[in-house]
């Protein structure tokens, strides 16, 4: 049976019992195993990784929409993250390359449900973009849920499915399909936003910096702390060790020193293992060779 | 059912007809699971791992024993790493912390077995030692093969099974039980042997240098390449990046440079991730978090 990945981000990172009901309604699908429920209160927002059949899924999907547009106000909301909707994002994930089609029919799949069923317009993104100008997320995402109504007013940004406005409580959603990505965040001794958003600048693969690595400056919750939110959407291209230097370097060249990193829900394996080959200058080493990976039945 | 490890290091890395033996020696019985073979044509060794039910370990070991005594001669037996047998020590290694009892028993066993049936000298070692003096298995090692008839004429070095002489061909084996160890080798670059040894013995535990450290300086089969070949018998006191860092340090002081790295056998996810989390200062991060865990069944 094939299994396949979401990582639904929604936008709630605060309450308590709001997080447990969104967790709970991914839980009722029997099918579906939720792997990892990442919260952060600064970004108001919570990361869910769960992985089931493509159909259990969806259907989990739907259910988490619920709730989430039931508990959720964007016009009330606040948070350091860029967000258009109650249930921000939605991309589906293949656990096997040759899986991608079917993430495309699931989110396809779920996009015109929930578009549907609740009135949210909803965008389609990555591999599952009908439009190539929706490809890339921080696109569709620009002006945030506070610009949507104005920018929906032109042709362009009329949705894949659902109403040609604003959902008024529950903004849009963009759901898509995607390789496996890495939400990877660096802290920063500094109260000075601009130094992380400026390292981000630099950084980021759009302006000529890293290949393969988005970046964000955003605030955290001590003031005295700063960070560069990076997705590296090929890790094999960029690992976690090259954006961690990269950042380190650029800090060091503003007197700023980098505190901790933080990596936001699951990651694979072979991410961390190259990390420590680099440091280690390790040769020959694979997973294979990782004693655990070996004792699987 | 129980599953242990069997890590035997056996005298013989050039001659591939008779490593092959040996792996199709331990393959021939069905429950046990060869892992791993690494043979180092330098150092003159194959290490191999393997993981099976106790009763199916043993009968694999005893098989093992037959092919190696058969096929490797002492006497004319040279290479970079200390031995002291053709099977030269047989660690057996708890899966889980509560089976070490069971490893004890095996070992225990096995010793029996090989010397009752080959008529040759077995040291218990580790946790099965039955001795103090023969816990540290390079204490029984110390003089290796060519010293061992003269150190066996003194009742203190008379084996715990087999004859007080060694084997003619085949010398002396121990046999015991300790928890996982990693075997980790930095290379240098430096054609002087005593630069690697003398790092060896700034590193090492027994000198008062890094906790569950051992360490020695050897050759390879590059003369501008020497090695400080590690032991770290407690990853979770001293991890990889730990004795790396060291060894780079003390080489600099030395100006030499460290080229690469290398793990024999297998090494647990976690010793590989914590270096990972070291180097990018990753705070609150498990191997719960990585994905490959978490989609197993």
């Amino acid at each position: 049976m094939t299994l396949i990945e979401a990582v639904p981000n929604v936008s709630e990172g605060r309450r308590p019992a709001v997080i447990q009901s969104l967790a709970a309604a991914v839980e009722g699908h029997a099918d579906v195993r939720l792997l990892d429920v990442s919260s952060d209160a600064v970004h108001n927002r919570t990361v869910m990784t769960m992985v089931g059949p493509p159909e259990a899924l969806r259907a989990a999907l739907v259910s988490l929409f619920a709730v989430a547009i039931d508990a959720i106000d964007l016009r009330t909301h606040t948070g350091e993250h860029p967000r258009l909707g109650a249930v921000d994002v939605v991309p589906f994930v293949p656990l096997s390359p040759e899986d991608m089609p079917v993430c495309v029919d699931t989110a396809v799949a779920v996009a015109e449900t929930v578009a549907a069923r609740y009135d949210l317009p909803v965008y389609l993104y990555e591999a599952a973009a009908r439009i190539p100008q929706r490809q890339r997320l921080e696109v569709i995402r620009h002006g945030e849920f506070e610009g949507l109504a104005e920018k929906m007013r032109a042709s362009t940004w009329w949705p894949d499915f659902g109403p040609r406005r604003p959902h008024p409580s529950a903004g849009a959603s963009v759901v898509g399909a995607r390789t496996a990505l890495i939400a990877f965040n660096v802290n920063l001794r500094t109260t000075n936003l601009d130094v992380a958003r400026d390292i981000a600048r630099h950084i980021r693969a759009s302006n000529g910096g890293l290949p393969a690595v988005k970046a964000i400056g955003l605030r955290t919750a001590d003031p005295e702390i700063m960070q560069v939110s990076t997705n590296l959407v090929d890790y094999r291209t960029t690992g976690l060790h090259t954006v961690f230097d990269a950042v380190r370097t650029e800090a060091s060249r503003r007197d700023v020193t980098v505190v901790s990193s933080e990596i936001v829900g699951l990651a694979p394996a072979e991410a961390l293992l190259s990390t420590a080959t680099h440091h280690l200058r390790l040769a020959d080493f694979t997973t294979n060779r990782i004693l655990d990976y070996r004792l699987r039945p």
